[in-house]
């Protein structure tokens, strides 16, 4: 059974409970068992990580390659600033799909520039919470086309 | 049985044709013949429409709102030139959700602001024509959580 | 009798159902009627012209210098991005009188410059319909100035 | 009788001496007087304000709002450098409408930008002293639908 | 008998007409006979199409690969700002050419830059008429080269 | 007993009256009331200084130097347009702390920049009336430690 | 008795050793140990807490909101690089206030933004170790007109 | 005998005074003495005028047309930020000569822009006192070649 | 006879040699010869020269006007940095035409400002060898236009 | 025998597998063991240290004052985006050398600036693994200058 | 008898002949000639220089610190590109004054800028030939003060 | 034995003389005395140019590729505006080092952007006169890794 990570970077433990009207409500446990329970109905097994550190990330997504087919990240705070896990993506070769629950080219200037999104395949973003499940179905594609 | 449109904009009509390392070898009736059975599988009418002319677009958007549930919109080379196509979506209450087949944070610098973007729900960008697909899906979670 | 056309650039056609917050609850259809009646107690007589096609309102503004003795013209987001316009006003040779129902100096940064108004005698913004009537004042005194 | 006062901003004493072929050859006496006289038969009374300096204008702006129903202001070099004037505009409660000359989106690039313009209801430009009869007839439709 | 295609965007078909101290006082009737009897000199076919619409243009870019050995094409306002002509251009296989009457260097700032451009062969521009001669014999010479 | 001069710049004698869900709704007599209340606990003498014009605030910080120990100045609008205010402040030998009430890093993007915080000592701002208070001691830590 | 915590980014555990012209010789033990002393004269428990690492710095204003009434933040070199610091005070409900040693104003063009005093409730800075005492009298204004 | 007006802006009534290390220790008396001395050795009257106003200024410079030949002007800070004298110093017809003490090309960046220069004959900058005696000598040659 | 020159800036001489990819493989030496061949054709005396010092170049204009009926110019680098040899061209009163082998709207952005074309007659670029036959044609037109 | 530490930044661990048409194929092992052998040639002891988090190596340069001579430095992705690896740097007071194995001037625009070189005594960049070697070279070249 | 050197940039040999509209009709023959009269009227003697060549220059500003006592220099075009000029006058260490015939601040946007003012004591600009004339007195006036 | 050339690029001549404290006291002969030394030692031939001229320079870099196995280049001034000395050492088939004196990202901003450098290999800059050192043996390890 193939295996799908999906990687969540700072604040997003905070999820429910921050800003909600720009987060919307569900919290990450809720998104979480939605994406494996999503996976699973896929034929994949989900695992999720989620750290507010660059470095954890960045280490997370070197040790990735070795186990999964393939990821689904929301770099959240460190998409706009960390050319970090942009190198760590290009470096490793399985493929990443950035998502975002909000939509980011609505929001303040500074969150309209990815610096990870150039290197991952896609990016989705203003969906919610189904902004992940739509990540997940967007990665299996190109890991069954891949195959 | 709800209906959803989906618009191409400008040079749509070539793919399959046209810089096939950018924009893949799928012709737009091979995507509109996979969304719209995709999209009947859903539950759903899908109807397609193209134009390489802004007003018709503009036209098309306004007349959409009557008979669509939402649309899935790729503006293509408008996404990043058309302010009247911004305005038409924010003038209609119908949600439009904005796809691209490539991944447009990897291309020019031109091409990676979104005029259209901030108006929609959200963004889809780098999958091919899966995009369009889950275009599809992204817009059914949303006009069902909304009914 | 004297002749004036008023141009409505894209979705003005929309007025009074569109983001009323911004542009009021008048339709065009009440604006051009009270700009009619407004011109003929003035003794001049009114034409109204709308279109979402850059392309239409330039061959417009072409056809115009023929029959009319100025042009009121509201070029709505074409304002901001059409050169094409801008280059047709600039090649009659009759006076045009830019007008806009919301304050542009009030909106997004993108709103904030008018590529038409230069080639334009002046500009009147932010009055709502009553733009409309100010236009076909000032209009009037620069036609009869004129002769 | 309800009062309208017409504030003239730095160097529009001079008009009528001062580079014609910009602002053209009516003195600041014979638009004032023109501007009561279209007041006047419009049934309001019309004072008028002229200062070189920023803090008189300041100054007046405060006083304004206690006996009149509105302002005509041509902020002339101060509409470019001024954020004390669009504080006091802003602080005040009664509407200003702003006006000019001449067209300043033809004219040097720093003078196409207005920071008075935002706090004001809108702008008047290009039509010469006839940008203070139309400013005049624009602060008459507001305060009239506002009573 | 080899052809050719000449297109001309917004407000060409005003030439000679329009701000001749700019644009000269050649009519575009003229400057098509012309290039046609030069092409004919030279064995090739000359057409010759005009439009003030965008996605016209695009239409017949689209169209041109069928019929013509190459385009010379003089996008006019479509220069600075159509992504989608760019696209149209880059998406057919056949070659173009740009030419400008007036010296687009010479002009105002928005002017000096081309979207179109970076697509085509080359430019030319700043020779009046005699841009579009020029064009013809820098088409024939590619043509030439490359078969 | 030291003094202590309180400069409040343009449009701050509306204080309370004025756009209270930005500023508050204290009167600039009750600031100073309480400021001078709060001096004289610590054993200063504090003077109050108010004006909407730039000269007459630089004038101020002249005559400042020589009978007081130092300045807590808020220049208001003068804060980002008044390079005279600035040289002003840095030509007298006394301490000055600049004080804001609202959080300028959080309001309208020419509103973030300070031309005369580089000449001051230091800058505190998004406490309300607090920020004269703090202000105060903020000057009297620096009066103190300099004697 | 409610608890204050102070929070220091990046390097300041250096302080008293590192580029004394710049910072000032205190060490921050000393500065710690005022801050407690002078919050503990006020009625408030001081907590104290530094990390060079922006993971750490998020995971610690998280738990924050769980104990302490506020938080006073000295972000350092994270002030102007760090979004998820910024995120992290904008997801919890307590006061922040940004306090800085030097007048970040008057240092190097980069330090001159803030990236995190938007979400905080205001910023101190240019007093030395001083800033953290008004910062500490700040946050205790708040919190006593809070409740 | 003709007469010449020497304007000085804000601040330099403090020139001996203020920060000596960038203006010397001439002081405003000394350098209008020795102007005095210079301007009449040559046969010209010599009036001085200073102020920290910027709408006095404007007024100064509106009467100077009446009486004087010429006008040597340092605007000082003024140079950098006022639109209303560059626009006084255009509406009179007499000739002015741009000094300044420091060389504004060698300090901060905000200080290499003159909004006056271009509406004055020449500019001065960088010799100190001496700036003026250059400038009243650039000025005679102007006022004799003239006449 | 007429005299045509054809000045070619730095690193020309390399021609055939350098960069094939992006300069093609024909060298100067045949470039000239074939000039020189299609010049004789139409009736003119080409020169040729070629320098990679500014000065030199600037030198070589000066002396064009004596004795050439205008200069077809490479500039090469020079093109993008050389306000010297722009004022050289300014100055003489014989027609240049720019010519580039390469397209300069589809290199790097520094290659895409030319500081000389606005004041040539025009530019042609992209053509490889052919833009120097383009540029002899577009002479020979104005300097038979003029004359 | 003195010390030399060599502090490797984020990915750099993934040397040898990692984008090798950009980073060549040593692997971090390699180019350690090269370094510590060619250190030891010259009379060093080469310590090496890699992380990829901001936080641990501005610990590790905090403690690395107190044991080594001088340090080697590659911040890889930090170079660029890292104000407190700098403000670290500034605040020890031994000699930095920064390198690059790539040549940084000539990749993506937001790789060119470097945060950090500013507060080094140089920068090597653009030779592969021997830019370790030479930045030893370098740095003991300053370390028995300074002794 | 000391000596001044007066040097002159690119294209200044064209004086009298060049554009008249903007630099007069003084040749530079005539310029020297009144320069050496006026310098050796005061006790000096004047030498004269000029080249086209940014390197010539160079060399003779290298050579100019054996022999002269100061240099007025105009280094036209080179004013705005020549670091190496810049650098050459810094590394001499007698006075330079810039001069310039125009007013560089009411010309092209790209000659308002000076790269080689800042590092000469001043610069004269606007005055035609009497530039040359101011630039001598103020050289001498800084080497009386220095002697 | 092969043979290496160091170019020097305007003003280095002065090296040893001109401001010390930015370029240290060594004289241009005691480094290529020391570079001939050192090169020598590792088997290589070292020449020595040194021009203010760029025309000179790209002269020389095109006949390096016929003598030389590679060259360490001092580009000085040229690094930050010569668009000519980047064209010539990428048209030349050798390798390239560049060196700086002086650490270029410590200095002004229009130093820190190098044209040069993303030609050369590869770049060393901030260790005085062992940057050429640091060069040669940078670049006999390229030479050799190519042999």
């Amino acid at each position: 059974m193939p295996k799908i990570l999906i990687i969540n970077g700072p604040n997003l433990n905070l999820l429910g409970t921050r800003e909600r009207s720009v987060y919307g409500d569900t919290s990450l446990e809720t998104i979480n068992r939605n994406a494996i329970e999503h996976g699973t109905g896929l034929g994949y097994e989900i695992a999720t990580f989620q750290s507010n550190s660059e470095g954890e990330i960045v280490d997370t997504i070197h040790k990735a390659s070795l186990q999964y087919a393939g990821v689904v990240i929301n770099p959240a705070a460190y998409t706009h600033t960390s050319v970090a896990i942009r190198d760590a993506i290009a470096a490793v070769d399985i493929p990443f799909v950035e998502v975002h629950l909000s939509n980011i080219h609505n929001r303040e200037e500074f969150r309209r520039t990815s610096l990870t999104a150039p290197v991952c395949v896609g990016q989705i973003s203003g969906f919610g919470p189904t902004s992940y499940i739509l990540g997940i179905d967007a990665l299996r594609s190109i890991i069954e086309k891949n195959s």
